[in-house]
């Protein structure tokens, strides 16, 4: 149906004044202040040309495609549709699907984490657990003490919040405790922990240092948030309990406490396990937390789609995950190998690297005098390769040797002509400075 | 793997002090300031007893399941998974799946709103976009100009920003723009509208005074952000033409201007036309407020499931939505005459309701005395029956003799029988106040 013309000015009522059209940049000079936080652009610019066909790129995050459950999720949609459409593709309520959640604190229990379904939230991938954090927890100024280099999703959730931070460095075990309490002294509204092959860093925090960890933070009253997306992810190595279990085993020698004690919340998520497709992860918190974050979730997005959930759940209910993590593993492990030879093979002296035990990353530094974001130039322009530089990760500066690549997504043999190509600009920058 | 006790508190580094355990209030002491204004819990509680399966609700806002087109979601789901399944499990861009914009784009064409996929930001379900929006948008403190009663879940999100609200009253033709200069005057940062069978009050916003309302709005140079979840969902009457198309006429004819302005945000989901239950909404802006939204977002949850972004688009490809429509329409018209038939039969005299042309909801004034939070409470607990009253709705207070009550869900028989409960309850309270 056509518009007829608007009123003439004439018309109008505004006492003869002269319309003034809003300039374009109406919305721009609305802005909350709270968006000129939000980080450089430039990489996120550079980081664009890394989707162009012939780019070998190790700048993504991306679980191999080849491993995903396609039959499974297939069917899982045909039952979930046909058994219980109507309920699928509803409205659920926002703290998630209960039978998923009651599959989730199985799926915890077997790796130590002892919960109930009230004190599990299914969220819209974990990032939305980060963010309903900074959203419960963050007002503007508040500290929060990181690995430094941490997760960049995390530092972009809690922007929004105006958050600051007290960044303690890591090393090949992870974040340095004896470095811990000098920060812990500053008051931080709680710890953002990624003790499993840490992104970007790959490393992962070891059982020494985390019971250190938990005792500093209780010591301290400063709870944690730990965010372990990676946990089922090992190739190596013995499982190490997570800061969860730690903080209760703690909290039960201690003090003799026999509850979730909560001074921990938990994040992980079905995205590396299963598919990120879904958007299907979950927070663990105390219920008095949980309830809040559910108000929280509310005003977010309602709910996550319930269509997905039931999906997620339909496909891991009878011990597909288990079986599905060990394809996962050794698909993962064979890529991790192969960039670690390949990295033997074409980098030059001088060039270090994390040995990561599990995850999808590891960390690169280059010999002194490198910039990570300068050769990410050159080795687009020259080698058609990519990865991201680290600085990104360090939530107030620093990293400007390093870089994070990602091993999960490219086959082998990409890997080794990637990692050749990076070795290639490396090399002429040391020849020629 | 057990964990081995801990270190005795003797063996401690932390200078022989004693540990001390975090209180149970560890987290609940943390909560930031915002989580303070998040709103009464008493008729949330009490809208918990509507789930009882013997209790007629009126209170939600659910879709009726009959009309969810289970066997188009099952078949798109297979032909999503075995022709595209790499891509539908995997990560995918935050500003949403591009075939399903671009359809988005010619479906709004066709309502008269002209823009280009670049204009369009996928969001999971329409409470996100309220959400982006307040969190792009809104200081601590800014005002926003909106509706009075308006839809509660964007006071909810919006509570996350610590807004505060410029209320403007409605009557039978929606916003009362007569009283909109005074609170324009009050410097909104934008206006919040629902023009179409607006949640709650189901009532409509007029074509002259939409005009109006565009005129005044850009006279005093404040932004809309039109909120249309419903505008398909006409079961009488002649569609009137959005504000987001009238501000672009206006500027035309005014100014000459032949680009989309984008003084006018725009919002619009799948939910109420194919189902709430695969989170798939979106948000027109300018490009250069997209940019940023996609920002917020890439902070809130990275993307929307890929999955159900990619079933909602095979499912509407080839013209299904708009037959659909027809259907839905057709079953929520008949509803919608059963509840206003039921009001004439078993409402007593003094009792009000607006007669809304589409949508999901209408709106009850009770006789004057009367409180609608008393009145749920003797409803749920005399007759198992269900409302919201009508007060949560209204940014700053007011409404105490209001209630909303929802058409879709229920059949026509429980409509009547549903009725004819809330209507013994009042009568009762006529006799004896």
């Amino acid at each position: 149906m056509p518009i007829p013309a608007l009123e003439s000015k004439a018309a109008s009522p505004l006492n003869g004044k002269t319309y003034e059209t809003a300039p374009p940049t109406l919305w721009a000079e609305r802005f909350a202040q709270r968006t000129q936080r939000m980080g450089s652009s430039v990489i996120r610019e550079l980081l664009k040309y890394t989707e162009k066909p012939d780019v070998i790129s190790f700048a993504g995050g991306l679980p191999a495609p080849e491993v995903f459950p396609f039959a499974e999720v297939e069917r899982a949609s045909e039952t979930v549709l046909r058994e219980q459409g109507q309920k699928a593709l509803q409205y659920s309520p926002t703290e998630g699907y209960l039978p998923l959640r009651e599959l989730l604190v199985r799926h915890m229990a077997r790796y130590g984490i002892k919960v109930t379904p009230a004190n599990v939230l299914v969220t819209t991938g974990s990032q939305q657990g980060l963010d309903l954090i900074g959203r419960l927890f963050v007002n503007p100024g508040d500290r929060i003490l990181t690995e430094s280099p941490t997760y960049l999703g995390a530092l972009q959730a809690w922007a929004a919040y105006q958050a600051d931070y007290l960044p303690v460095p890591i090393d090949d075990e992870g974040l340095d405790v004896a470095r811990l309490e000098a920060q812990l002294r500053g008051g931080p509204k709680f710890l953002y922990i990624l003790p499993n092959f840490q992104n970007p860093a790959g490393v992962t925090l070891s059982l020494a240092r985390r019971r250190r960890l938990v005792e500093l933070a209780n010591h301290y009253g400063a709870p944690i948030v730990e965010d372990d997306p990676y946990g089922q992810l090992r190739y190596e190595g013995e499982h190490i309990p997570p800061l969860v279990q730690i903080d209760a085993e703690y909290h039960r020698s201690a003090k003799g406490d026999r509850e979730f004690t909560g001074d921990v919340l938990y994040l992980s998520t079905l995205s590396k396990t299963l598919a990120p497709g879904l958007r299907v992860a979950w927070v663990v918190a105390p219920e008095s937390v949980t309830s809040r974050l559910v108000q929280m979730k509310q005003g977010a997005d309602l709910h996550s789609s319930t269509f997905c959930q039931m999906v997620a759940y339909e496909v891991a209910k009878d011990g597909f995950l288990d079986r599905h993590v060990k394809t996962i593993r050794d698909v993962y492990g064979r890529r991790l190998q192969a960039m670690l030879d390949a990295f033997d093979r074409h980098f030059p002296e001088g060039v270090q690297w994390t040995r990561p035990q599990g995850g999808l990353f590891l960390w690169v530094t280059l010999p002194s005098g490198f910039d990570s974001a300068d050769l990410l130039k050159e080795a687009l322009g020259q080698q058609r390769v990519a990865f991201v530089p680290g600085s990104s990760f360090f939530p107030r500066g620093g990293g400007e040797r390093t870089c994070r690549l990602n091993f999960s997504y490219m086959g082998e043999d990409m890997i080794d002509e990637g990692i050749r190509r990076l070795g290639t600009v490396i090399k002429r920058r040391l020849v020629r400075p």
